[in-house]
């Protein structure tokens, strides 16, 4: 009985760690993936006993919200991995939508699979010491644990209802700066937790 | 060895349990604990396999940040764990503070113990069910699991810098209006947790 309940969770594991690498690789041939996140989902995909199954290194958006505003009923109405200028936002702004717009600037998201809950535990405290502070197992099987990290920068605010502008250009110049520099901060941690990885995990 | 084992992870678990359980208690009975936790708390606290360890169940805020904005170089310049009235918030924006000063709508976040790695994973289960779409499990020992969940409606927004307020009082206005609005969603999450953890956890 002992040996055939490791068996499959073994089977889990190795099918889990296959089936989410080859996501990965799909993904990348296809330019889907998140450029940012390459270099680290690429060495957490090569470990013997971790996988990525999904991650945004952090991202700029105009958000459109309608009716109740539940994912269903909400679009993106521009987004951006990456800081972004004045012109372009205040272009997005202007062109028409629908709706409500929301301003928003995210923090990376990552999702980690392991095989053992030790090997869950001790990444969450590889991420903590890399300064990461929001994370936890999301999944806590026999033979298969994800691990969901975010960051804590974010950005927030209602900017179009609507045809009507809701800000002042000078006050979305601001927010576009804030926002530009908690991204780098972002990009900043999401490198420390890249370190980490690096040197923690096999 | 395994009854040794066994009587450590009781006994910690023992501990944790009485331990946060005094601190509850504590805090409701000097008025530190959020009222609108009360109902959902007590209920945890008088259950035999779960404890909750730290809880607020949202909040508006004028947040001061200056230097780096770290943490220690922050300070709640107005901070209030119901529905905002306009006056009181532009009120606290007029007021002399230093530094900048954010809007912030935050959502709810619960730490809750359990003793076995079984019982955090039903509670996650439990959890979701009842629409919380973020949470997991942030210790994972032998004898104390604690699960953190968070609400996901937010704002966020930098409305002053030194003396000078950055946006008008129509668009203040407005953003308090979402900001209510979101605090009323997000309590009646907070409603439908608890009426699903009465009805799962025991």
């Amino acid at each position: 009985m002992k040996r055939l309940m490791d068996f499959s969770e073994n089977e889990r594991w190795r099918m889990s760690k296959l089936h989410n690498r080859e996501n990965w690789e799909n993904a990348v041939r296809e330019g889907k993936a998140d450029e940012k996140m390459l270099s680290l989902c690429n060495y957490i995909n090569s470990t013997k006993n971790f996988f990525t199954s999904s991650g945004c290194a952090g991202r700029i958006m105009l958000l459109g919200l309608y009716g109740k505003g539940t994912k269903e009923e909400s679009y993106f109405h521009r987004k951006w991995h990456r800081a972004v200028k004045f012109a372009e936002l205040w272009r997005g702004l202007e062109a028409k939508s629908t709706g409500t717009l929301w301003f928003k600037m995210e923090p990376f998201i990552i999702h980690i699979g392991t095989k053992s809950l030790g090997d869950a535990d001790s990444l969450l405290n590889v991420m903590r010491n890399a300064g990461v502070k929001r994370g936890g197992i999301i999944v806590a099987k026999k033979g298969k644990c994800i691990a969901e990290f975010v960051g804590t920068q974010s950005i927030s605010l209602p900017v179009k209802k609507g045809a009507k502008i809701l800000i002042e250009r000078e006050y979305m110049k601001q927010i576009l700066d804030e926002a530009n520099s908690k991204l780098r901060k972002n990009y900043e941690l999401l490198k420390r937790l890249e370190k980490a990885a690096k040197e923690k995990l096999e």
